[in-house]
C-alpha cells in the first residue's frame, strides 16, 4: 500500500493505474463503516484509493476541528488489511496553500438541516470533494448514507458540474444496539453512549408509523420528539422529515422522505437518518 | 467536423479521442482573435474542440445577454475551415437544467475591476468553465489575454481546485489601428468605432511612460485618463494599474502590472489591457 502526501505524487500514481478506480474519502479514525465503503470499492473496481484528511474548511470556528480524533498509524494498518492500493493523506497546507480562495457552493440544499446549524460546512465539503475528485480522478466514490445531506450535496455537485464519476451510497453500518457508527462516538462517556441509542429508537418509531400507514409528517416528527425526550441526557437539535432531493420539510409524505435528526449528548452532537420509500 | 449539442454526446465523443485534446471555449460570433486561439490549439494538440455557448449566468440582468450577437452557421463555417474536430453548442437548458444550483466562486479577485462593475459575472464564468472542462476534459484550454481578469480567475480556479488541464493564454489580436478584436465591436457605429482607438492609445501611453522609467501608478493612471478624456465619445468606467495575480491596485509598479481599462461608447462597453513586465 502506497502512502502519498502530495497532490503531485497522487496525480502521478493515479496516471499509472489501469482499469477502474474506486475512491473512499475519509477524515480518518476509521471504523467498520469506513471499511464497508472500502470493501464495496474493492468489489467494484480494479484499484481502490482511500484518503485521510480532516478538512479544516468544513468545521465552524467553534466546532471540534482540533479535537477531532486522529490515529493515522491505526488507519494505515486497517486499510492495509483491506488491501487498499493507496492512501492519500495530505497536510492542510498542501490542500489549502496561501492565497487559496476558490469555493464550490451547492446553493439552497446546503442551507437546511446540518447546513442551517453549521454555516459554511457544506461549502467546505463540496470544495474538498471537488479537489479530491480532481486529484484522484476515480470512476466511483463511496459515501455512507449516515451523512445523508452530505450525500445529497455531493450527488448534486457532481451532476450540476458534470463531473465524470459515479457516487455510490452505502447503507449505514450500526452497532448491535442500533447506534450508527461514527468517529465522533468516541467522545461519548459510558452513560451518554447508552443514552445515544435513542436516535435509532426515534428513527424506528418513524419507520413503524410509516409502515402502519401514517403519512402526516408533523405527527411523525412529534412522535420522534416524544421518544427522544424520554432520554434525559438527549438534547434535540432538529428532527426532520424532508424531501430526499430538495431537503424541504414535508407536510404529507407523498414521495421518498429523508427522516433525519441531530441530537446532543453533553458536548457531543450525533446525527442519523433513514429513508422512507414511497 | 462534428456538431454536438448534448453533454452526453460530447462526453461520448471525447472518450473516442486519442492523444492530446485542446479546447477553445467561446460565446460564438467568432473573429480573428478566436481563430488564433484555434490555431494555437491545433498546433499543440492531436484534437481540437471548440464550444459556442452564450452563457446566461455571466450576464447581469441589465446586460446584453439577449442582444449579444449570434451567428452559428457562420461560426461553423469558420471552424470547419480551421479543421476543428468538434464544436460543442449546447442549449441553455442543457447546461442549466431545472434545479441547477451549484456555483464555483473564486473569491476576492472576482470583486475587483470587471467583477466590481459586473457582480456575479465571474461566478458565471468560473462555473461554466468548470462544467465545460469536465465535459470536454481537455489537456489544454485556450483563452485570449484581452479578457485579462477572466484569465486570472480561470487560472486560479484550475489551480485551487486541482483541475487536470493547462490554461494557455494567447496575446490579444488587434485591428490595424490597435483596437482589440471583440464580438462586441459590432455594436459600435462608425463614429464610435473611430473613437474606440482611444483605448489602445491610452494603453500605449502607459507603456511609453513605463518604458521611460515612470513607476508611479497614479501618474500612469492619470496620463491614461487625460488621453481618454480628449475623446468626447468615450466615458471612462475604470482605469487600473494592478498586481497581475491579486488584481490589487498598485501605488508603485515594483512587480508585473496589469494595466487595464473599461470605457463606454454610447451603450457599448469595451475593455482592453496590457501587461507591464518587471
Amino acid at each position: 500500500m502506497e502512502i502519498v502526501k502530495t497532490i503531485g505524487d497522487m496525480k502521478a500514481l493515479r496516471r499509472q493505474m489501469r482499469g477502474q478506480v474506486g475512491f473512499v474519502p475519509t477524515m480518518g479514525y476509521l471504523h467498520e463503516g469506513h471499511l464497508v465503503l472500502v470493501r464495496n470499492s474493492r468489489k467494484g473496481n480494479d484499484h481502490t484509493v482511500a484518503s485521510i484528511f480532516v478538512n479544516p474548511t468544513q468545521f465552524g470556528p467553534k466546532e471540534d476541528f482540533t479535537a477531532y480524533p486522529r490515529d493515522p498509524e491505526r488507519d494505515f494498518a486497517m486499510l492495509e488489511r483491506e488491501e487498499v492500493d493507496a492512501v492519500f493523506i495530505p497536510g492542510a497546507g498542501e490542500m489549502y496553500p496561501p492565497g487559496f480562495d476558490t469555493w464550490v457552493e451547492a446553493g439552497k440544499i446546503t442551507e437546511r438541516l446540518e447546513g442551517a446549524v453549521r454555516p459554511g460546512h457544506f461549502r467546505g465539503v463540496a470544495t474538498v470533494c471537488t479537489k479530491l475528485f480532481n486529484i484522484v480522478e476515480p470512476d466511483r466514490a463511496y459515501f455512507g448514507q449516515k451523512d445523508a445531506q452530505q450525500v445529497t450535496v455531493i450527488i448534486k455537485v457532481v451532476r450540476d458540474l458534470d463531473m465524470n464519476l459515479e457516487i455510490v451510497v452505502v447503507p449505514t453500518v450500526r452497532e448491535a444496539d442500533g447506534l450508527a457508527m461514527s468517529s465522533r462516538n468516541v467522545y461519548l462517556n459510558p452513560m451518554e453512549r447508552k443514552a445515544a441509542v435513542i436516535l435509532w429508537k426515534a428513527l424506528s418509531t418513524a419507520d413503524k408509523l410509516w409502515a402502519g400507514g401514517e403519512s402526516n409528517a408533523d405527527r411523525i416528527r412529534g412522535e420522534m420528539m416524544t421518544t427522544i425526550e424520554k432520554e434525559p441526557l438527549a438534547v434535540i437539535d432538529y428532527v426532520s422529515v424532508a424531501d430526499t432531493e430538495t431537503l424541504e420539510e414535508l407536510e404529507v409524505i407523498n414521495r421518498a422522505a429523508l427522516v433525519s435528526l441531530a441530537v446532543k449528548f453533553g458536548r457531543t452532537r450525533l446525527i442519523d437518518n433513514i429513508v422512507l420509500k414511497k
